[in-house]
This record gives C-alpha cells, sequence and structure tokens, in this order.
C-alpha cells in the first residue's frame, strides 16, 4: 500500500468511474483527484467515503501537483456543446495539462490517457483499426477536440520514445450510462432527458449513422485491465469500445417505445462534421485483454441509465436527496 | 508609426528574414522578438541596427509578454534532428505558446501562423490543396512536429470562430536560403556543408523523392504578402512554397558538379518515415496574393546559399568577423 494516483478529471462521467476502480485496490495509498469541474460534477464523486481520496477544483495545466507513481489523464470535455463552445481551454487542458502533468510523474511511473474515436475523424475504413491515421479536418468545427487529443498522443509516445516514460493511451469509443451529464448533448442523454420530460426525442440528421454504445462498465472494465490489472505492457493506443453496431434512430425508437409516453421521434437537421460512422477495430483489445468483451446490452444499458436518470432527477428536486451530498471528500 | 509587434522566433531562419521585412514597415513602432535561440541564432540578426527591435532569450510559452497589435508565430523547431530530440518541447513551444500569445494580442489584433506542409503528412495526392485533410501517423516519430502544427492550426481557427481573433495560417513548404543552419540536418545544408568541406554528399533513400525547393526570398515575399501588404482578409490556411518539383538527387548532383570537387554523392538507407512527395497546390495563394509566384531557380538559389554558407564558415573561423556582431540587438 503505496503507490500514490493522479486522476485528472476524476469528477467527470468516465473518470469517476475508474477512481471508483483504483479504491478496489488495495496498493494504493492515496488519489489525488484534480477535476475543474465543467463539465465534471461533485456529485459524480458524493458516494466515496474513503480517507484516501481528495478533490481539488483547479485546471489540470494549472494545478499545484505532487509526485506520482500513476497518473489518469482524463481531463478533457468530450462533447461537442463543451469543447466547441470553449476550444482553446479544451487543448490546453489536453495538451499543455499532458505537458504538466508529465513533469508530476516519479521515475518509472505510468501515464495513461483516454484519447477517442475521434482522432479517426470522419474514417473511411470500417471498421477502424488502431493503424488507420483518420480523416480529421484541422480546420474544422470538432478540431479542437480531434487534434488536442492526436496532439496529446503524439506528446506522450514521443516522451516515451525519447525520455522513457512509461504510457498507456486507450482510444475510447462512444461510451454512455449513469454520470452522464443529462445536458451533455450527445444522442442517449438527449434522448433519455427527452424522454423523461414527456418531450418528442431529437435526432439529428436521419438517424441511420450507427454508433458502437459502449456500456460504461463494459468500458472502465476494459480501461482497468489495460491501465493495471492484466499486466499488459503494450503503451497502445488500443481501441476500447463496442463493436456492436446500433444507429441513432434504432435507440431513439428504443427510448420512445419503453419511457416515452406519446410523444414520439423528431428528425431534424444534421450537426456539422457529425461522423457518420465509429466502429472500433477491437483485434488488439482481444489480443491484449485475454476474455474481456462487452456483455451489456444496449438495451440493458439505457435501462440502467434510466433509472440512474430518474434517481438524478428526482435527486434535483429535493435538495436533502444524498446524490448531491459530497460524502467524505471535500 | 504606432504598432506593436511580437515575433516568437524572430531569430529563426524564415522568422529573421519576416523581422527584415517587417521593419521596411513605417507604421511599426516597436517589433519585439522571443526566441529561445534552440534552434535560432543570435547571428540571423546582428545586421540589424534598429532602435525599434528588441531580443528577448526565452521560451515563448513563459515568456513575460507585453500587449501587441500583432504577433507572428514561428517558434518552433522545423527539422527532423530537433524536434524528433525534444518532442515535448516542441509541442509545447507551437501549442502552449499559441495560447500564451493570444493572451498577449490587443482587442482587435491580429495573430499570424506559420504552419507547415507536415500537416500532410505522407499525402495520398499530389499536389496538395489546402482541403486535403492528410495522413499523418500521430502515433509516429515525426508526430511531435506535424501533429503539434495541426493542433496549433485548429487553436487558432477555433479561437478565431468562437472568440473572434483575427489570424492568419500559413502551411509553408521546404524552404532554403541564406541562415538555414549548417548542421539543420536536412538535404539543401548537408548538401553545401559537405560539398565545402571537400565531403562526399549523403543522400537518405535513392534520392528520388521530390521536394519543391522555396527559396527564401519568395516565401517570405508570399509570407509577407499574405500576413499585412497584399490587405488579404482570407485567414487561410493558405500553402506558400515552390510547386517546381525537383529530386533530391539532382540537387546533390548540382551542388556536387559545381561545388563538390571529386567527391560525389553517397546513397544510405532512408529516414523513417520520410514523406516521398511534396507539391504544392497554389491555387488559393495565386488567388490571394495576386502576380505572387516563386522566381528564384534553384540552382541561383543554391549559389546564392552557398555564397552565404562559404561567408558563414569563414566568420567561424574568424571571432573578429562582422557575422558574429549583435548589432543594436543585445
Amino acid at each position: 500500500m503505496s503507490i500514490s494516483v493522479l486522476v485528472a478529471g476524476g469528477a467527470g462521467f468516465i473518470g469517476s468511474h475508474l477512481v471508483d476502480r483504483l479504491l478496489r485496490r488495495s496498493d494504493v495509498e492515496r488519489i489525488e483527484i484534480v477535476d475543474n469541474l465543467w463539465t465534471g460534477r461533485r456529485e459524480n464523486l458524493s458516494h466515496i467515503d474513503d480517507p484516501r481520496v481528495s478533490l481539488t477544483i483547479q485546471d489540470i495545466e494549472r494545478a499545484d501537483l505532487g509526485r506520482y507513481d500513476e497518473i489518469y489523464h482524463l481531463a478533457s470535455p468530450a462533447t461537442p456543446l463543451s469543447y466547441m463552445a470553449e476550444p482553446v481551454r479544451t487543448i490546453s487542458a489536453n495538451v499543455c495539462g499532458a505537458i504538466h502533468m508529465l513533469r508530476a510523474l516519479k521515475p518509472g511511473g505510468l501515464i495513461c490517457y483516454t484519447s477517442t474515436s475521434e482522432v479517426y475523424g470522419d474514417a473511411e475504413v470500417s471498421p477502424q483499426p488502431e493503424s488507420y491515421r483518420g480523416s480529421v479536418d484541422c480546420t474544422g468545427p470538432r478540431a479542437s477536440y480531434d487534434e488536442s487529443k492526436r496532439c496529446t498522443e503524439a506528446l506522450l509516445l514521443e516522451a516515451s520514445r525519447v525520455h522513457g516514460v512509461r504510457v498507456k493511451i486507450a482510444r475510447v469509443f462512444n461510451t454512455f450510462g449513469p454520470r452522464t451529464r443529462p445536458d451533455d448533448g450527445r444522442a442517449v442523454s438527449n434522448f433519455i432527458a427527452q424522454a423523461l420530460r414527456g418531450e418528442p426525442l431529437t435526432v439529428y440528421g436521419d438517424g441511420q449513422q450507427t454508433r458502437c454504445w459502449g456500456y460504461v462498465d463494459d468500458i472502465v472494465d476494459a480501461l482497468e485491465r489495460f491501465f493495471w490489472r492484466d499486466g499488459v505492457e503494450f503503451p497502445g493506443p488500443l481501441n476500447i469500445g463496442n463493436d456492436r453496431q446500433i444507429s441513432v434512430a434504432d435507440v431513439a425508437r428504443y427510448i420512445a417505445a419503453n419511457y416515452g409516453g406519446q410523444a414520439g421521434v423528431n428528425f431534424l437537421p444534421p450537426v456539422p462534421q457529425d461522423p457518420d460512422n465509429r466502429l472500433p477495430d477491437l483485434a488488439l483489445a482481444r489480443a491484449h485483454l485475454a476474455g474481456w468483451r462487452c456483455q451489456v446490452s444496449y438495451e440493458e444499458g439505457i435501462d440502467r441509465t434510466v433509472e440512474w436518470f430518474r434517481r438524478e432527477l428526482a435527486a434535483t428536486c429535493d435538495p436533502r436527496s444524498g446524490l448531491h451530498r459530497v460524502g467524505g471528500i471535500v
């Protein structure tokens, strides 16, 4: 029990689930979470009551850091609504954040980064293997996210090549589940929030664009195995996602039918440069993470997420609810 | 006469030529050059004796900056020898440097960035128009340069879209001429330095890879026109280069024949991921920079560069030489 850990973005959707997994480790002595709560939420950590954990509200690239054996870099908004509104801040968090954290790594330490399927841009091959170089418009409105993820991958892999830093890079595909923000602008969140409010579900474009919806427990399982549990030496990049393709329209219809009452589905014009396919080639993931596969069906994942959204919306209406506790953290 | 200007990387090869052009402007009141002299050289500015100019030796991303009407961001190494040795520093200079400089821009000010043809990576189309998304391996050994240039383009264009910052981005193709470092590892510099030392010229690969060698006066002409002289409103990215293709072997043979004595040309194995073609599509440049074209032939450009290298090498042997003066600058 001597490992010191930094989780940047640990109050975020995936970050907070990763913190839960880290807390299962008996060798971890302390977990310092740095999160500016731009898209992360204090409530995502409110169930934690563990003296090993601390939370600092701060931009990661400006934070006063200690020295760590392991650093997990999840400090980035992940939805277009956020990164398109504050692109400079997005790039700063990813790239300058990574540079800042490299200096906080103990000799021999490990830095892990959650990159994204968006490094493939509007992919011309499907499924996308890690070797595919991508088709990203670096002048487009999504470029702050895509290019800062690509640049941070380059940064860490080059730091590994030149300075011998131990790095691991996961390219995370679409993920959904409890602790997504109801207002994050992403399809599943939108659909569920709309259904629970009794509004029509909004689909951008014709809905035939597919997504490989990974339920968060399956995705974080893979991250845990890759980053520390399965003794993987491969630095990545490693695709992590669900390779079952479901169309946006199918998800909308499932949610409308089961939770939407009578309001139905509305089709609106497509958003700019919305990628029309995303499908992970999981050959490398299967080779390195023996036995791992996504186990939660999208229907079951949605059912669990709706349950969480319901509790969340109830909690928002009731300030005494446990969901707004801050636990042992602050 | 009231314009305040910052030139990051102003002691570099192209940067110092751009400073010479800025000094021709009567509306420029002061030019602050920030350069860490990593690949720039104080000697590149030693001919300047103008009270408007000051030089600060500092990393741009850490420099104490004033407030400027115009900022020119040329702070980056440009040769694989340099950026592959210090990839983190390369990314920091480009990306974090740009973020830092955005804060130093006066309201309504203009920030100009010299990006690179390397954003196209190992191009699958030739010539490369600005709309080509490129084929860059973000996990490869050249990625620190290519990806930091792409990311900085994204940063500035997104800052323009969201915050209304005035930006101009030039994608500069291969450039050669006086003030290249004899030790910069690039083909023309290598060949000339080898020829003048009486050594065989070293070609990596079979030499059939082509380059569009732009002579620095022609390239800086285009930059000057784009950035301030021709009243261009287009933010770019704008390709700037020579679209006459010459093979590396042809250049080697020209230098060997005219300056190399008896030593000849040696062919060695190729360097990793050396792009095998680079050719700018100049349609946009011709549309925006009326009448501009590269006027110096590669033979004449080489002749002028050899002259400069000869004086430079002579100066290195004679510490009293004017080439090592620092002029009015420091």
